[in-house]
């Protein structure tokens, strides 16, 4: 055979297609190989090429943020409150101003001295030393008004307080003992272990349930601890006893109606309304609780799904730490599962806020009436004995009233739940009134006028409230206290 | 060159391989184009080969079946009442001895004698006969209770009788007078264009509606068809006029507060209820209305999509006629768009209807009570003028119920908005209370007994029920009126 027949052309240009064809297979498969190492060696370069070493608790988020600077500039954004939209992101300023029906409902407790429009993260030392409900301690002859529990969840240097003082005896400091202290707002070290960078649970109440309750919070999932961490902070808890140690009230279970069974058990209140002298809970924000009535929830999603979304910078994929609506970003929150427009997954959100806000418009006004009315009554004679009826109903009304109101996004989180919830209030707080009425008819008073608490000055006015003095204690403290105390942290090093 | 260096194996090979290879390849899409020829072919026989040929308006529904033996076969298990389910398909059969209370609600109207809970549409024709609610014409001196138009979403008889008589005169006729021709349960003819098989709307409510407000249903796509037809029957109506006019009241809109609007322009009620001389909306059942402010609704799926949902029987695909809960077959329903386990699903719905029953079950008994009390009142002197805003909340309060309540499936179809409704119903009710209390007491009246109500009989007899008697006739008239209807229509074939 000659060499020409030997190397007959076909089978060989074959052969040259097939070896041609592999080639390039090959530096596609090199090319994205490439792609991919290099994401993961940017993200090993973050973990090995940190800035700053971090060991302990450190509750300086700047420092965390030379190592993750684009979690830390997101986190940063909470200091921006520019989003707008129909409720979530328009609330009046001052809550009780638009609302003062409120004043009445917590007559007798601080909230009725102070209620304004929730603000980011960032903001959660500047806004707990501004508020009203602190009071002005060191001023004149104002002493405290809160123990240090209601530090707990303002800042991670509670951490630092916590190990330093131990937990029982931070909890029972007075509220004023650590302005020196507590003085970065909520940052990383809340929510993620320094070395690892892994999700941990800080604060000692959830971790306390699990314990009661024969579990470990340590067991969680990676998705459930994107909500537990938000869990730490955002559900419902209480100061038990003298010490004021938070915990949370889930023993009998998380529905409305297992919490009131809890604390009735307990016949724990957190204040006596001053108008009615009814016991009452006030609800803190069962946020996770509704969150996981509701169909997100019930689907096994997590806090973080919708209000930290992944985001895409160049090749590191990370969470989003502006905590905010989702509805200021849907395309990268909703629009990850929903295939419906930006415009039609709003309104779907907005649909759920008109009926949810619709039904607390109801209640709000008739339980304030509840309370007149009790009122009215002692002043008519009625006794303890007569009114106990009533002012069970009214308990039970304005917990439910509170839990679907202090509860940050309940009408999204879980509407029905949240309508249902509401619904048993207006039913309780109609049939406080009955009883009421007829305590009134059988004391013969069968007119009487209710009073003008139209604004919220004229419903402070009517719970005796002196606002202009303790506004000016406020003016003086902001002046005179707060300043020391930041002064103290430069000087400490605390900022 | 030799024979055996010319015919080299090596290049051969390979070309023997690519042979086979491609032969392997047309004989596997050959297979495939024959199953979809076959499918193709199975269709185009169906339509080729109709045993029957069906023009016009052909009510006998085993006629159809003969073409479409499928579609028949699943249509015929409308008869099965068999599945149970926690609410759907377990109600009590007699719902008045369930709830008592709704006795007061329908006092003065036939529903007080008879409430049942509903069966498949195989029964409709059968129902109708049996139901106190429509009288026992003919026996003793007993007259028709029902115009014609009670048979209009009955039977497709009903089509025959329109083009017969003109839709206004069939409307006016009295309901016995066509108990002879309107014989055949709902059927194939109620939906179904017998030429073309489209989906066709044949019933005039819903095609004046469009017409009125300038519309055309002609222009519905195919997938708002598929709930159309459901909505010819499953909406809110009522009879207009003294001709009886079955009338669609959406002018305004859809949801309660706009139908109520609609009703209490024109000054319509359905009853005056015989406890509280309160003129009443005795609400239809708004299914559509519903469906659409859910969340399926929302996403424009259609009723079809989940009543009726594809079957594939060998080489034909075809939509399921048994028209009954999709929790009957949550696997062909549910799980064409949701991951979740049977149990998961199942357990959702029932969550729904959990919170749904709850609020309905604290409605209905204070909203009777609501009715006696200004029975007392009236009673005691109250005069119609004091009562009117008593009986205007009365009105809006069951208008709510009933809202709900007789909606199918509406604690499913649109959780939030039953709550709502029902919410604003309770919050009516005892608004109406509270005002009938005041006026008692302006009357003097500070104690009063309520009557007992716990058992339907009660109910009946306190409302002046003579039972025993409705119910003899209705005896009688199934044995001697009925069998006559049947006799004629098979003389006439029209069975």
């Amino acid at each position: 055979m000659s060499l020409k027949e030997k190397f007959s052309t076909g089978p060989w240009l074959i052969g040259i297609f097939i070896f041609c064809g592999a080639m390039a297979g090959v530096v596609l498969l090199g090319l994205l190989a490439a792609v991919v190492t290099e994401k993961r060696s940017e993200v090993a370069s973050i973990f090995n090429n940190k800035v700053e070493d971090i060991k302990g608790i450190e509750p300086k988020s700047e420092r965390w943020g030379k190592n993750y600077p684009r979690e830390y500039q997101t986190f940063k954004q909470t200091s921006e409150m520019n989003f707008k939209s129909k409720y979530l992101g328009n609330m009046p300023e001052d809550i009780l101003e638009a609302r003062p029906d409120m004043v009445i409902l917590w007559a007798g407790y601080a909230f009725a001295r102070d209620y304004r429009a929730p603000r980011g993260h960032w903001y959660t030392i500047e806004d707990m030393r501004a508020t009203l409900r602190v009071g002005s301690p060191g001023v004149g002859d104002s002493k405290d008004l809160q123990p240090a529990t209601c530090w707990t969840c303002k800042s991670p240097d509670v951490l630092r307080m916590m190990e330093k003082m131990g937990v029982a005896e931070y909890y029972k400091a007075p509220w004023s003992s650590l302005g020196s202290e507590i003085v970065n707002p909520i940052g990383c070290a809340d929510c993620h272990d320094p070395e690892t960078m892994e999700l941990t649970i800080t604060r000692p109440g959830v971790i306390e349930y699990y314990q009661r309750t024969g579990g470990d919070v340590k067991n969680a999932t990676i998705g459930e601890m994107r909500s537990l961490v938000c869990a730490q902070c955002h559900v419902e808890y209480y100061f038990k006893g003298d010490g004021k140690y938070l915990t949370l009230p889930w023993d009998k279970g998380l529905k409305a109606e297992d919490m009131e069974a809890y604390y009735d058990e307990l016949e724990y209140s957190d204040f006596v309304n001053a108008v009615s002298k009814t016991p009452i809970i006030k609800t803190q924000h069962p946020d996770y609780e509704l969150f996981l009535m509701g169909p997100h929830g019930e689907k096994g999603l997590s806090c973080a799904d919708c209000h930290m979304p992944y985001v895409s910078d160049g090749g590191v994929k990370y969470s989003n730490h502006h905590l905010v609506s989702p509805l200021k970003d849907i395309s990268a929150s909703c629009q990850v599962c929903h295939r419906d427009s930006e415009e039609t997954l709003r309104n779907l959100v907005y649909e759920r806020f008109d009926s949810i806000v619709e039904l607390r418009s109801r209640l709000e006004p008739e339980l304030a009436k509840a309370h007149i009315l009790v009122k009215i009554a002692m002043e008519n004679g009625a006794t303890d004995e007569e009114l106990a009826p009533v002012r069970k109903l009214i308990r039970a009304a304005q917990w439910r009233w509170d839990f679907v109101v202090a509860s940050h996004g309940a009408a999204f989180h879980a509407p029905l739940e949240s309508a249902r919830v509401l619904s048993h209030g207006i039913d309780k707080t109609f049939q406080a009134q009955l009883l009421a009425n007829e305590i009134l008819f059988k004391h013969g008073v069968t007119e009487f006028d209710l009073p003008d608490i139209s604004t919220k000055e004229k419903a402070q006015s009517y719970i005796g409230l002196d606002m202009p003095l303790l506004e000016a204690q406020k003016a003086e403290f902001m002046k005179t206290v707060v300043p020391k105390w930041i002064e103290t942290a430069k000087a400490n090093g605390r900022i």
